[in-house]
């Protein structure tokens, strides 16, 4: 079916089921940033595959709400699909409830799947059309009967790491879940979002391209633990270490029916990681707050930061061997924004303990740069030539930890311009870096502090300043964040962050310097307790970009620290062209 | 009655009534700040006079839960009360509600005054109480059968400010409200702030300490406005004149059953400015969001602008005048910390249009200048000597503003840690001054920024950085503010807050600079509008007290560019004494 076809037949169904409007948004049952092949379903029906979108159908208008990522993209993939783009104002915003309150007839009548929508963004929905007198159904699935073929979930097998890699047991979570729990005065939880699952169960797999997850939820009560999963993921040995740590296991498809058999009990449930079908079920005896385990997991324990550290030195030498091989052949050989990726993720997989990839490599050349989420298709893919900037954000997955960093290098020919921009972003970098910050610090006021030295220019830039990363799981992960966002979360000791400001000059270059970074204890004063950051990414930042006249002498300072730190930590692991290579890359400005 | 024999009175109260526990919170009808004496309930009961606290009271245990600015004064005030002190751990917070779901049995019932309490906090307290079991009546008044000559409502008048004054009329006003409760599918609203009130009506009183505002409610519909009011408050001319606008009067009084007979009607209803009772009594058909009005009423237009300009000169004037007065004085004659602020009435009271001081002035000699909210009292009042630093924070309501600003001056014999706690204070007024924003920057983002320079050096203040300020209204009005709390609320063009960092030694001294600034807008560019600040504060900063190395070159030339305005603006209003005075005070570092 062409995807005017398939509108026809959704279309169709409306009409036989009395529905005036239905809603497919972009997720699946577990709140994922990435969906499986199977909850593709705004690509199925309209063709666009932006990972952030929702298609709203009425019989005479048809659209994708979608952010300004996307514009491009959508309008070329939309073409002749029957679908209209619609730009939203605000990114993730619920707004084309607002239009069809305003739009559709008092006592019509909107649907949509709750198993497909977050709880949270289902009330934003219900709001505005329950106030404009129009009916919400939130279990109906059009697609299933029309989608043939719909992909199968993944069946990839799933393990359990070692208490050496996570430094705590499973057991010894459960413990800090249930007590927080009681606090909640809930006597049951359910995990739907698959970071959280994991981390809980020291349990990682393949089902998410990218994340090392696995298909599954939780149910956590204060008698028993029942994760829901395809059993045939797990291992004889590993179905037995859950049981022995008070975990049973149960059919994935079980979920629904074994929720509807425990009413009467008071459940936790995170109205962000939980879609609306199974929080509506468990109505009205909910208290609502963020996930227990999604707080945890945030702050890395004594265990996992020693494997990040290492994991930055592995990290650190592949990405250098990789900037050596880049300014080595380019102009030689042929290098293309897709081959690079390849190279890199090549380098990386020499290292020991390396998974795969934490994202898709980002390398935009020149103006490709300055679309912050470009990704190189075989139409777009670029060669590169001696000049201009580079940028390449990317990120491995390794058992002792996940990566995730970017770069600006230049291929030769610098303009001023991009000297000035490029040095300032790096003076934000440092800033934000190097802040010395009172317990209780949000990120949001972090931020502010990284974005100065670009607003003080009248420069500035559309995404976040940074965001939470996992330990050998999700490379973006709640609850704390960097932006300008209103996100209530405190920087704590042991979270691990990125920072990350960029400045995007369209048609022309994109300048984005990104580190990971370890919040630590700094110092008790009469004012309070003082928190600061320790850099964890190592790797050199090119400094023939710098403009050293619009440094301050702190930001020198730092920039040379670095370099000496870099070098000092992944010299051992070179050979001595190698060294010779960062020598001159990390030599102080 | 003592305290105590009025604690015993309200226990035979709650016996009778089967009540566990009561609740009296710091509020009233109308969500003040300052409470009329009818509402002073806490002071009645317990003897605690501080402006925030709530008292919870149970057969064994009664307690007065407060944050830190009280404890000192809790714990002198509540001595042979009967009541014990609970410190907050977040000010404000409900705290006292965990505490008695904690440590009531299921099935006990808890009760308060829904009249006293905000919606929002009502919500609140239920939450935790209705999941542990217990029992909520949120309509029970125990204070009034046992309080003899509780103080009547304040009587005073009322009166219309003109149009000359507001630079909008009251039925322009009511056509942007009524526009804004048609986006929010609301037919009806409600609002019971008392600022609101008055700006919504270009309508002002005395019937709150220090807020130019009148005890009244107002109904909005679709089809009429009406104003719940002591009838006799308002002269016969501004009653015509407020029908002639649409708005009926009605008595006060008549507010609950008058709203009963709405029953239908969607209502729009701010939870933070509307009392639990009357949210309770318009539910379920209520949409929640912060009253239009208060929006509104932070963004100055350009008529209310010009006016506060030249307050601003008048207050400089007679700040000008006070601290010449003070620096001449000092040593010579007797001055101590409560004559000095009526010497500043004084004044003040000489310029044109002063209506009174728009808070209890805060002067706090040495030591009690570590007191953020120290009051003079007769017991504590200190006499000044020519040394140590002398903090005055005080503000006046002119028919054409409000004012509130902060000066730090040194008496004599400044110390070395002084001079560098004032430096990095002022350093951060300086970088708060003169950030520059992109459109839709929070009033966190600027908090950080102002706090920067002292976290650089591990210092911090515990307070807020700013705050809106009315047009002869409250000195105190939201929605934006300058603090680390998560308000998700843009400073747009035309706001006036305050700038107000400061520093704590306890038992030595207290800085504290502050200044209200106005934002405008300042450069459209490729990466979006850009806003600034335009300081409206037209008054001297002690440069006796600066460590210039402290400061770099950028913080000098916002000094000095100040203090020339400072002078210049002034200058013309002042005799050639006055002006020779400050000529000194503002010459260039």
């Amino acid at each position: 079916m062409t995807h005017t076809e398939k509108l026809v037949a959704i279309r169709s169904l409306m009409e036989q089921n009395h529905i005036d409007a239905y809603i497919i948004p972009s997720s699946d049952p577990h709140i994922g940033e990435y969906l499986p092949d199977r909850y593709k379903c705004i690509a199925w029906a309209s063709g666009f595959t932006g990972s952030a979108g929702t298609l709203v159908i009425t019989p005479k208008f048809a659209g994708l709400w979608t952010d300004s990522r996307y514009f491009v993209q959508a309008r070329e993939q939309l073409a002749e699909s029957g679908y209209e783009l619609v730009k939203l104002k605000v990114q993730h915003a619920e707004e084309y409830a607002d239009w069809l309150a305003a739009n559709l007839p008092a006592e019509a009548t909107v649907a949509f799947d709750g198993w497909l929508m977050p709880a949270a963004s289902a009330a934003a929905v219900r709001k505005p059309l329950l106030a404009a007198g129009v009916d919400v159904l939130e279990n109906v699935d059009l697609l299933t009967p029309l989608w043939r073929d719909r992909p199968p979930l993944p069946e990839n097998p799933a393990y359990l790491l070692d208490e050496a890699f996570t430094g705590e047991s499973t057991s010894a979570k459960l413990v800090r879940l249930r007590a927080n729990l009681r606090k909640h005065h809930a006597d049951a939880h359910v995990i739907s979002s698959l970071d959280d699952v994991a981390w809980l169960l020291n349990m990682r797999g393949s089902d998410v391209v990218c994340n090392p997850v696995v298909l599954a939820f939780v149910l956590v009560t204060e008698e028993v633990t029942t994760l829901f999963i395809n059993q045939a993921k797990l291992s004889q040995q590993d179905r037995l270490s859950l049981r022995k740590w008070g975990v049973e296991t149960a059919d994935y498809a079980q979920v629904g029916a074994r929720l509807a058999e425990l009413s009467g009990k008071t459940f936790l449930l995170d109205p962000r990681r939980t879609c609306g079908h199974i929080y509506n079920m468990l109505l009205p005896d909910v208290q609502e707050d963020i996930n227990p385990t999604t707080h945890f997991k945030a702050v890395k324990n004594d265990v996992e930061i020693l494997h990040i550290r290492d994991t930055m030195v592995k990290d650190g030498v592949a990405l250098t061997r990789f900037f050596k091989w880049l300014e080595e052949t380019v102009g030689k050989e042929t290098i293309s924004e897709l081959s690079l990726a390849d190279r890199l993720r090549q380098f990386r997989s020499e290292q020991d303990g390396f998974v795969g990839e934490s994202f898709d490599t980002i390398a935009g050349y020149r103006a490709h740069g300055a679309l912050p989420h470009y990704k190189a298709t075989a139409s777009s893919n670029t060669e590169l030539r001696p000049e201009g900037l580079l940028l390449i954000d990317s990120g491995g997955q390794y058992r002792t930890g996940t990566t995730d960093i970017t770069r600006v290098v230049s291929l030769g020919n610098v303009t001023g311009e991009e000297r000035v921009d490029y040095t300032l972003v790096l003076k934000g970098m440092i800033e934000g870096s190097s802040v010395v910050f009172p317990q209780g610090t949000k990120g949001y006021q972090i931020d502010a502090i990284t974005r100065k030295p670009l607003w003080d220019e009248l420069r500035n830039y559309g995404h976040g300043t940074g965001h939470g990363v996992g330990f050998f799981l999700n490379v973006h992960e709640g609850p704390h964040t960097l932006n300008g966002a209103a996100v209530d979360v405190p920087i704590e000791r042991g979270m691990v962050t990125s920072i990350e400001p960029g400045l995007y000059r369209e048609g022309a270059y994109g300048i984005r310097i990104e580190n990971l970074v370890l919040s630590v204890d700094h110092a008790d004063t009469l004012f309070g307790s003082f928190m600061a950051f320790e850099t964890l990414t190592l790797c050199y930042i090119d400094t023939q970009l710098v403009d050293r006249s619009l440094l301050e002498s702190k930001h020198i300072v730092w920039l040379n620290n670095y370099h000496a730190m870099v070098y000092d930590r992944l010299a051992p692991h070179l050979d001595e062209q190698e060294r010779q290579w960062l020598a001159k890359r990390t030599v102080a400005i």
